[in-house]
């Protein structure tokens, strides 16, 4: 699987796992590509929304265009949800972050496994907190 | 056109118009298609998310088949959001209609032209209701 395929599947698995915990969580059509920035994955219950940049990777560390993390930060003010980065580190599973919480680049932001104990949220503690 | 791509194009621009308003607004990927029913399109801001049914007709009544009604209300209630009916009635423009306004049939729902004076909602007051 290429890296876009995997990202894909880590969606679509992603929106299983929301669905079965009782959210509503689609994909939202366009993402990526719209004159409007829009995140992956939106999803929400009768108390919160969440928007999710979804991504997988076989590394220790994520790196994001700061591009992308704006965009998600703009998505999310103006919908009115909260915005998280759920990454899918291979062997390991999902971690999910808060903004605030990724680190700082030349470039843009990354977040690694390392920071997950510390910071991240397991699936369980996102659909619950 | 045929249909679909009425449809099609009445949904990019009502997702304009909306943006156009200040609201994050996007169409489901999947809408129409998947397990969990998805509604056409999905709007929010910081006060409000609504999901919307599209139409566009050539005719003066509207009929949704039962199904498409009860997917969107299930749907609102578990996103946690309004639910509408948006229907672009050709010559005449956008009207938006909660689903307790709409007629009983014997196979589902309707809606009219006729109904839209008392009580559809104009894109105007959709927006700032």
């Amino acid at each position: 699987m290429n890296t876009k395929q995997k990202g894909t599947t880590a969606e679509r698995d992603l929106i299983h796992m929301l669905q079965d915990a009782n959210w509503a969580a689609f994909r939202a059509a366009g993402s990526g590509s719209s004159r409007y920035p829009c995140p992956d994955i939106i999803a929400g219950n009768s108390m919160r929304k969440v928007a999710i940049e979804v991504k997988a990777t076989k590394e220790k560390r994520k790196y994001f265009p700061k591009q992308e993390i704006e965009d998600l930060k703009t998505f999310a003010f103006q919908f009115g949800s909260e915005a998280w980065v759920g990454i899918k580190f291979q062997g390991k599973g999902w971690f999910f972050f808060s903004l605030e919480d990724l680190k700082e680049t030349k470039g843009g932001f990354s977040i690694g496994l390392d920071d997950a104990q510390l910071k991240g949220f397991t699936f369980d503690e996102l659909v619950k907190s």
